[in-house]
């Protein structure tokens, strides 16, 4: 069970290919996507309404999709517009779009009902596409639910532990307590941690000589994304001084597979003029390094988990901002169950909607 | 859930070593398949009685066979004739024993009740032995439902796009109605092409330079058997010309290894004087290459339907023969359910039972 | 279901690291086990009770261990002692703990209810660590239920069949009955065949020129142990002469994994005043050999019951000893209900007990 009324992220910008069809599995459904002639992206079901096969492995006609299997051809619509060997076009021969709306180089689905599809709910995602700040793209794909890797990011004491010889640096991180508190459609976690040995991480890409002063400070919002800025000065430094800081801002977000399996889009991007390729390669591989021992840990966490699902875990102090965000969740089903509810008459099955999709100017 | 009373190709008749145990699952149930000293074949429950061990890992002993866990020894009618270290064969001691036919290079076994079996059920696959007409022999595995396989074999429609680059050759196949009449036990679909370039397939061993009127005849026939006429002229001959024709015939048949995987054997014999082992190797490639785009596309399609398998499908002109074909089914599964609820008292659970084998006089 | 009032065995020794933490799954539940600076050997239910991730991942600090996930740390007796960020240590923090015993190199664990835990319950595996005795320790992990190789192991009527070319060496020995007997917490079973030729094993390291007589004298006891004296000597020697006897003393044991895998640590020692250690290594090599046959068939049986769970097995006369055993353990499994029922108000649920460890002081 998924909260559906927001937004996914379902690819980034260049996987989707310019000519081809590409597929993706969100929240259990199989997706098709591609690009119109004119740029923007569709996305529908893979799945055809005739025998089920996936259109993703049929043609692209212009701006349509011929199924490989007995030739329907649907529009960007969804709709069947050529039915081979039939005398008309079945009218009920359509499948399922999704609203997408494309937003600093993440392609975003909207997955419950079309109606309430609402660019003013995406994540501010800047760093993804801005000319001071640069970045290699990441994708991970997790075998355990998005749940445990939204607690994971949700709860960075893990930092002094998971990634002690990497991101982390000092158990004072996991030791401070942070600040947490509601956003609309999240949570804010606010930690400064002062007088404290630089990371390894940041060592290889900005070497400080002196203890750093570091503030992490993101929001984790709905349905699963983290917006952070973070970063460190050298220690006793004039708090408006930034000449010799780290400034970082992270962009992050898991989406559903299936109930058990998860994609994670990430990046990691520096403040600077202009990028220097050999800091944006460091900089992504100790990510990298890092978000895999995150993986580890979350995957025999999840094991743990299956081997006997009822034992309880002890809640503590450091789970307050993940309890709050699993209460938000919680609270969005409820939300949509209770307005599917009353909609019983309500929409057709097969919505068919394209969303204006918002493409920033910068370039990547 | 599956028809029983029937003949189902448990192996191609090289397959069966001629000292040795073959062992092969059918509808879930293994078989152990060996020859007796005079070349008859037969098919043994391939679970000893005793603690359930396979008997096809223990050895052969005369026309016997000797569990190889703790010795039990089974004759070919199934009955224990020789039990090691007990002061007499447990008279109960028996495995199930599967009635078998052979018959052109195909090995039948009848999964039902074996006082029902009859050779006379056996399909014409004429063509796997006989002296005019030439062919390589094919297996496939399938990691799919069988009926999802007879669905494609009973809509050629999707010739046009599953193989466009192999068998195919031209829209105008899905475009033509196909005549769809029933058969005993089973469905017959006729096609007539005229006027079609030939496909890449047919011009790598039979090279044509006009356009040709194609057929397609075939029957597809309980309880899931294809045997098939095909070929074509070049436009404009005389209806009765035979001299510059492709003609094929083709004996294909699926036999379920369980509810979610399929046997696969199959055939496209030419019709010529003498073989012409390059033909052969031509054909073979060519049909093999289509057939792993039919796997392709059914695996795929597996995989939407087991993702949601209660959406519906929406049945369109084409599916009227497999349409048809799963209405035999069920009829001859209800059938089947009928006569066993009126023999309640009935047969005893290990009927034993060899029927006679034919085998046509041709060589290979 | 399993019996839990034991005593399983876990590990051998030599597979516990001296510094580091050691996962083994028993019984369906993850176990830690880890050595404390007096050399004891500890195991805790390997899941934080905090978040549940596996405490193997952890790193020891001094006689504790902290997880690796958020930093709580525990002591040997399970109890959270240190809690960081935490303004003071939850009291309800802790982790179950299993009582531990060591004897003659294996390390064993109690599953049950740790006021029960009786080192008066555990085997007499002398010759797991004897000066006259002398072996390869071994390790095998099957893809079956543990009673699947208890049954094995109950009846060596096999050894003619499945072991025909290892251990066997006649069908004598399939045709000897027997004597079996109850003995405390498990059956013995007594064979003696007189007059056989010897096997090709015992040819590998202590070659006969004559016939054989052969015994084998073995326990086995709860949960799933096989404590054997075998052997044999030159058919017509004085009864008392054992000058020229082959002396074996075997210790095997079947621990569950999970309901369907199983654990499998077994020796077998050979009788000499010093080790000789091409005679272990021929022993050991033909052991495993012959180990495997057992695996391969054991393997096979549980596909086929897989596939038919509720087919009927056919008790024979060889059966006798596994039919006692497993009537032995459902007795035991009545037993632990009743008890269990009946302290309903009982014991806490996570027990807190380190058992005294033996160990004998015999080198390996
Ligand atoms: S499955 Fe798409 S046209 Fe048949
Ligand atoms: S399982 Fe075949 S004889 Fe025991
Ligand atoms: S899971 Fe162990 S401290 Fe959180």
């Amino acid at each position: 069970m998924f909260i559906r009324d927001c937004w996914y992220v379902a690819a980034w910008v260049h996987e989707i290919p310019d000519h081809g069809l590409f597929h993706r599995m969100i929240l259990g459904e199989p997706l098709l996507l591609y690009r119109l002639a004119d740029g923007t992206t569709v996305a529908l079901e893979d799945r055809c309404c005739h025998r089920h096969a996936p259109l993703s492995l049929g043609k692209r006609e212009g701006d349509c999709v011929r199924c490989g299997y007995h030739g329907l051809m649907f529009d960007p619509q969804g709709q069947c517009v050529d039915a081979p060997g039939l005398d008309r076009v079945p009218p009920k021969a359509c499948v399922r779009t999704y609203p997408v709306a494309v937003r600093n180089r993440w392609v975003f689905v909207w997955m419950g009902d079309a109606a309430l599809a609402d660019t003013a709910l995406l994540p501010d995602n800047f760093s993804c596409d801005h000319p001071e700040w640069h970045y290699q793209p990441g994708y991970l794909h997790y075998d355990t639910p998005y749940l445990l890797i939204c607690d994971n990011l949700l709860d960075f004491s893990h930092l002094s532990y998971v990634h002690e010889n990497t991101l982390g640096g000092s158990t004072r991180i996991a030791q401070s307590k942070p600040l947490v508190e509601r956003v609309p459609r999240g949570i804010r976690v606010t930690r400064h941690v002062p007088d404290v040995p630089p990371s390894a991480y940041w060592q290889s890409f900005h070497p400080f000589s002196t203890h750093v002063d570091r503030w992490f400070i993101y929001d984790f919002v709905l349905p699963g994304t983290l917006l952070m800025d973070s970063g460190g000065r050298p220690t006793g430094q004039a708090d408006n001084d930034m000449s010799d800081a780290v400034r970082l801002h992270s962009c992050q977000t898991l989406t559903p597979e299936t109930e058990t399996t998860t994609h994670y889009f990430f990046q990691q991007a520096y403040h600077a003029p202009a990028p220097n390729p050999e800091t944006t390669a460091t900089i992504f591989r100790g990510l990298l390094a890092a978000f895999e021992e995150d993986r580890h840990m979350i995957t025999a966490q999840h094991r743990n988990i299956v081997l006997a699902p009822s034992t309880p875990m002890l809640p503590l102090g450091m789970d307050l901002a993940l309890v709050q965000f699993r209460r938000l969740i919680d609270a969005e089903l409820a939300r949509e169950q209770t307005r599917s509810d009353r909609a019983t008459s309500g929409t057709p099955l097969r919505t068919i909607s394209i969303q204006p999709q918002q493409e920033t100017p910068h370039a990547a």
